[in-house]
């Protein structure tokens, strides 16, 4: 596949001013390339893994002085020549550079391409290649520790290992196929059940540690929602303990929905102040009651707040039946605990409510201690194989259908065939979660979810 | 100075998420510290400018796969040991090693202090170390030259010299004065005139050098501003040619101060629109013309906007008046030129007011290059030397006065004794630009502007 090689160029650190910047360059050419816009050592001659300096420059100008390190294929994180170019953090050289490179012959690489090349070339499988994208992405050191397992092998061996086993079975049943007629049986019908049931029972194994997973990698997204005034801006700053949100006493002063996040125990928290739910005929405010909406159908929890300064037990129980209708889990939040009804109060504690403050910052512990316990998970260890993966997770329940269906029509004796397609099936959902099977619609859609430079 | 060898550690690169990070240790003991929390070969047993691969540890736990670089003293930044950790660019990974490392016997940089370390170790003057830090937020290609050129000289070798001319005369004006009433004369006045007139027309040419220096360094605050509606935001989307600003036909729509970049003709603008001015009961909107009127008095150039479908001479008069009274300078610009009268047109057309239509990106670049006329400036070169900094421009003029009183004082003959006070003066105002002299409040100072990691 001659177009690997093809020289690409990226900035591989945050956009942004800093002290450095790393640019990086791969494929066959890459050094050749870099020597080209150098002024220092003849980099073509030093020995991989060293570091140069010198000046950039694009002709007569000098853009910067830089450090070169250098990479020799196969010893290269991409196994083709690489360079990675130190600059100072400045994006405008930054674009300098790449623009410089770009004239000499490089071409900008594509999101995730350095990784896919990584992969194409053999460093990694494909769900390790993927566990680089969540490592960079991980947002809680649960989710790190996640990645960092699956990026280091984690579960890919051993399916890859189930895989093979379930390969000689098959190929002894298509044997049987070739045999026409004739009623031969290559393959022990009981050996297969037994591998069959050996492949779901660790299948099911990764299949559950997706619920836990999927909370470690993506977090929760939490909305507080509530009537205008009923203080969500103001929990929301008390959750955070910063001044986020744009607080007044103005009913519909938040429009825009405005988001933080929070580790608690362990687990990142998205939380989302958003407008007030109310008939309004500002438009702006109309707008921002749509954007409220629409998180709270992709919530994970609502913190329902209500006014309790303002609201009779009867007020409540009507809100409370909106908020059921949405079918989101939710907790029911009372805020204004202090400005409210003695005997409201004693009503609200027997019915499951939380009782704050938030501009007192009272309970406001309690709260967060509730909202983790709606999350419990234990902390992702060393060696601890998780499924973190949307499309692993989905692979492994499609593996997980095709094998049932293998074992029910063993049970019913069908024929060969069908059984052959069932396996076949089975053999490429497992194929495609660590990569042994991919198209070119798989790879981009993997590798364009990862950032330009990765 | 011993506890320059303390070893010190930041993130070089931007904060978020990429590819990979760059952390960045400094000190005697760095390359020992980072052999402690490394997996791989022994880091002390290598040589400098070599790059290794392996996993960094805190104990047990392994927090990811890295590449070390090592650079051992005099040859790095810094001219101590030094180790740079190329992780996975994410926040949670830097996180955890920069915390790993602290346990180990680091400890966290301050702003600039691996820049002020190379400064105190003799890598560069101090006009040259401030260089670093505008290489890294030049916003523009000329702010990058200009900058360049300082840290790779600049005016300091020429000012060193200078300086040692004068310190020669000093020395002499000093000798004369131990002789007291002796009446000799070992610096020869004339050749001291010779030198004075020689420094103070380099020094002019560098002191008027600033104007254009500071233009090319922080760049143009321009405000948009006029009565509410009168098409301000629609007028910042049409110059940035995005959908920056929220449009509406509702006079107040914009609050906050939306602002954004824009280079024209290699000089950075900084647009700023406004909330629109006029009395108002809505407190968020109040607030938000008061930040207007601050802007208004920070601003280098006005877009003064008139609303042409409503407004007849007389009223544009009456507003022309108080913009007037800002003492800033500004372009009239009139605006909804397609629904204006066309008398109206013909008269403002003899003011010298530019017509657009906003919505319709009506004469959008005839009202660029009249903003870019205002502030026309060369290209800078390689070798080009430009003063940009404010420091260095103070410490010019400081130097610049001193040595005028030394002609007058040589002028009307005053003693020695008071010459040479006038000399050591210009002498010290020199010394701190390039930081021959230096005290720790200066350098305090300087450092602490720049970001953490530089």
């Amino acid at each position: 596949m001659n177009f690997v090689d093809e020289p690409i160029v990226a900035l591989a650190t945050a956009q942004g001013i800093s002290a450095i910047a790393v640019i990086r360059l791969s494929g066959k050419d890459s050094i050749a390339i870099a020597q080209r816009v150098f002024r220092g050592k003849e980099l073509t001659k030093q020995p991989s893994h060293t570091i140069h300096f010198g000046t950039l420059h694009d002709g007569e100008k000098n853009i910067d002085e830089v450090l070169i390190s250098l990479f020799k294929e196969p010893n290269s994180f991409t196994k083709e020549n690489a360079v990675e170019i130190s600059c100072h953090g400045s994006p405008i050289i930054v674009k300098e550079i790449i623009k410089t490179l770009l004239k000499h012959g490089a071409r900008l690489a594509t999101p995730g391409e350095f990784t896919k090349r990584a992969f194409l070339n053999g460093r990694f499988d494909l769900a390790q290649a993927e566990a680089v994208a969540d490592i960079i992405n991980a947002e809680t050191d649960n989710a790190r520790q996640a990645a960092l397992n699956q990026m280091r092998g984690g579960f890919s061996k051993e399916i890859q290992h189930l895989r093979e086993e379930l390969i000689h079975f098959a190929s002894l049943i298509e044997l049987e196929l070739d045999f026409g007629e004739e009623d031969v049986e290559f393959a022990k019908r009981d050996d297969l059940r037994n591998l069959i049931l050996k492949i779901q029972s660790y299948l099911k194994v990764l299949i559950n540690s997706f619920d836990q997973g999927n909370v470690i990698k993506n977090g929760i997204p939490t909305v507080i929602a509530g009537k205008p005034n009923a203080g969500k801006s103001t929990l929301l700053n008390a959750l955070l303990n910063e001044e986020k949100a744009i607080v007044s006493e103005i009913p519909g002063t938040t429009r825009d929905v405005i988001e933080d996040e929070m580790i608690l125990g362990g687990i990142s928290f998205r939380f989302m102040d958003t407008a007030g739910l109310r008939e309004t005929v500002d438009i702006v405010e109309a707008l921002g009651i749509e954007r409220t909406r629409e998180s709270l159908r992709k919530a994970s929890l609502i913190l329902y707040l209500f006014d309790l300064s303002k609201s009779s037990l009867e007020d409540i129980h009507n809100e409370e039946n909106e908020i059921k209708e949405l079918n989101v889990p939710y907790l029911k939040v009372g805020n204004k605990v202090d400005k409210a009804d003695a005997e409201l109060i004693q009503k609200l504690e027997r019915e499951d409510f939380i009782l704050i403050s938030a501009s007192q910052k009272k309970n406001i512990q309690q709260l967060k201690d509730k909202i983790l316990s709606r999350f419990q998970i234990d902390q992702v260890k060393q060696g601890d194989v998780l499924v973190t993966n949307l499309r692993h997770y989905q692979g492994l329940k499609q593996t997980d259908e095709s094998l049932s269906r293998v074992l029910v029509g063993m049970g019913s004796g069908i024929t060969g065939d069908f059984l052959a397609m069932d396996i076949r099936q089975a053999l490429h959902y497992l194929g495609e979660i660590t990569g042994q099977i991919t198209t070119d619609d798989l790879l981009a859609n993997i590798f364009s979810k990862f950032c330009i430079g990765k």
